[in-house]
């Protein structure tokens, strides 16, 4: 018997104990809870709920979640922008799992307000260096071919806070401006096509119908691979905020370029130097000199169970859960630490693997009350090892805010509440 | 060069042909439009909501729809169940596309209205023939070890109007009873281990805690092979009306069986022999006698758009679409026919195939106005072929409301309106 089939037995075993364990704890706690009112909702008595027809709840043209998880919801912070300008709001990662994200709950970020778009006047033209300029209403990509691909979406500025040390206590906050769901859209190669591009074309400027007129320049390389004119997620059109009715995909690169409301695309030779790629989004080094088109999302992870939200409740076993992803491919493993760093474990990674999409990954745990250093890093089949943030800020500094996939810290402490730290 | 490539290249042709002229009717459209009040919105003039910051659409807790897709609804149909204490919607899968159906648009059904569980009220109890009786916590339950998988979810009565002829006129109502989600849940296999079966056991009885309390017979086997206590769909928490905070996840069978609000499991030897078993949920077949436990749903189709509530807006390149699923594993090819079934072709599954999931199928057409049947036929990885709805009467008899995956014809007529026919 090898070593590791060993340590697989043992830790059923303690599963199944410790499980066992926590069951009988609930029932501990039942009967302890029959001395107080709620008691009537507990066995062995016949639930409220088994009563009645519920309030509320009848058949609904569209659903809402339970009245109980009003909390699970996108937050904002609001010292960083939140006004009606420009705001972000984050994902709740630590009460989510698996990898699809409800649309309700994906992140979201503007520049120029959430722009209202009549679909019906909706208009995308094409044009620049073209054999033939296009334009396209709503109607018209619908009746294209299309595809369907899961891809995560992440902003430039996740974890930008982080840089210069441990800030936000929360993987809400540090990590929440990502999001994953399954697109339905037009490979923007088909529109290309159509319209005929130059020889000599090699960029695009891609242009918002939002009151920012957000724009960005697009390599046309990228534009020809996996771009995505995508009208859809998870199964419906998209959400105000994500661009209704039509926004470009741009897998596994910075989610500035994925622009909303998308009303233009140009066909040129050269980048366009917009200011959302020169005063902003762009990397601030240690000498004062910016890098430019960072584009893509370098692997990352995070715990999103336990952490600084989502604390631990009493002893025993439980799994340790994250999201992981990357932009350069799909992840080919995750590798978790309850020591900060010092001894590293290969987590399960569970369900699908998709190219540029998040994978979710379990450790399972029996916790006996010690403290914790909690980290995850990930990998892709690129080859690639997400660094500590100390390895980032020996070549990036900290004097930028964007692209920061260090390895995070959780500390979880013998009461169970976690904290955002850094380890040396 | 195959015939094969030839017609691939073909079509293509015809592709960018028929689309460059969609476009162009686009921009014609536009020019038109200028005349009228809303051609302030078009190109080259500056949109309104290029202006503006949009009215009621800043960062939300929780986000919902564009206002423009009101239309986009689970309905009822009134005079089949639309009570409180029973009814049933249905998905709107003539407004989707992709996979992943959105969880607020799930069709629903319910026997004794919908129970609103508070979720620390909440017990599941595991008796009966096992070597220690347990009582779960929702805590207790999100502490073990979980997986997460994309199922198909179909009410067994779904096409169940339609087993005496072509009666409700649009893919919601005749296929709507089907959804397809992620599901995050514990494997029931595992808190069987830890509960202890007892060796002669062969059946559960699974109980929901709604006023109905819905219960059913489930055979030990299936529920060791791949049922899941499941308590999130899409990543968060379970809808109020898919079982709010746990329902059972019974990959494949017929969602009657995926009890919902479930509160109890117990261990036996034989089947129970409930209500919903005996009363309903049994084939009642020509000679009179009732067919019991036809718990796998059959490999199925439906072409979703066009159908009788997407109608073909003038002629050109389309793309003919629609969903398959198989409860005995993969589907494997899906064909379509625009002669009623006398020719078919093989059209294109796009996306992920996922086991006792819905996939999504393409087949390109450019239509010249020409009346069409409209079938499609799924075939799945046991070699298993979607019958035509005769070949089902035959065997079947037409007494049974369940069970129905006959083949469906959508007539194409030249004004590009669709309905719901049978061919001989």
């Amino acid at each position: 018997m090898t070593e590791r089939t060993d340590k697989t037995r043992a830790t059923r075993r303690r599963f199944l104990a410790g499980a066992a364990g926590v069951a009988a704890a609930g029932v501990t706690a039942a009967r302890a809870d029959n001395a107080k009112s709620l008691a009537k909702n507990l066995p062995p008595n016949v639930a409220d709920w088994s009563k009645s027809l519920g309030e509320g709840v009848g058949v609904r043209a569209y659903g809402t979640p339970s009245k109980f998880e009003k909390d699970v919801q996108r937050r904002t912070v609001g010292w960083l922008t939140a006004t009606p300008e420009s705001s972000v709001s984050f994902t709740p990662l630590h009460q989510l799992d698996g990898i699809i994200t409800p649309n309700g709950l994906c992140f979201e970020r503007h520049h120029g307000g959430i722009a209202e778009v009549d679909p019906n006047d909706y208009r995308l033209m094409l044009h620049g260096m073209v054999d033939k300029p296009l334009v396209f209403t709503l109607e018209d990509l619908k009746r294209l071919p299309r595809v369907n691909r899961v891809y995560f979406l992440e902003c430039a500025a996740n974890s930008g806070m982080e840089w210069r040390g441990a800030q936000l206590n929360g993987a809400q906050y540090t990590h929440g401006m990502v999001h994953c769901v399954q697109y339905t859209g037009v490979p923007l190669k088909l529109l290309l096509e159509q319209a005929g591009v130059k020889p000599n074309a090699k960029w695009l400027m891609v242009e918002g119908g939002d009151a920012a007129g957000m724009n960005r320049s697009l390599p046309l390389a990228k534009a020809l691979d996996d771009c995505l004119i995508a009208y859809r997620m998870n199964g419906e059109m998209l959400r105000p905020e994500q661009g209704y009715p039509v926004r470009l995909v741009v897998p596994g690169w910075e989610g500035n370029l994925w622009i909303k409301w998308l009303r233009r695309i140009k066909v040129g030779d050269q980048p366009w130097y917009t200011r959302e790629e020169t005063s902003k989004y762009t990397d601030l080094l240690e000498d004062g000199k910016a890098r430019q088109f960072t584009f893509v999302m370098d692997a990352k992870s995070v715990i999103t169970s336990p952490s600084p939200q989502m604390p631990v409740h009493g002893k025993g076993f439980m799994v340790i859960s994250g999201l992981a992803w990357s932009g350069r491919g799909k992840v080919s493993r995750v590798d978790v630490s309850l020591d900060g760093g010092r001894n590293w474990r290969t987590a399960k990674i569970d369900g699908p693997v998709f190219d540029k999409s998040c994978v979710r990954f379990y450790y399972e745990h029996e916790w006996t009350g010690e403290q914790l250093l909690l980290q995850s890093r990930a990998m892709d089949d690129s080859g690639y090892v997400q660094p500590s943030k100390d390895a980032l800020r020996k070549i990036r500094g900290v004097n930028s805010i964007y692209h920061n996939n260090g390895i995070q810290t959780w500390a979880v402490k013998s009461d169970g509440e976690v904290e955002n730290v850094e380890v040396g």
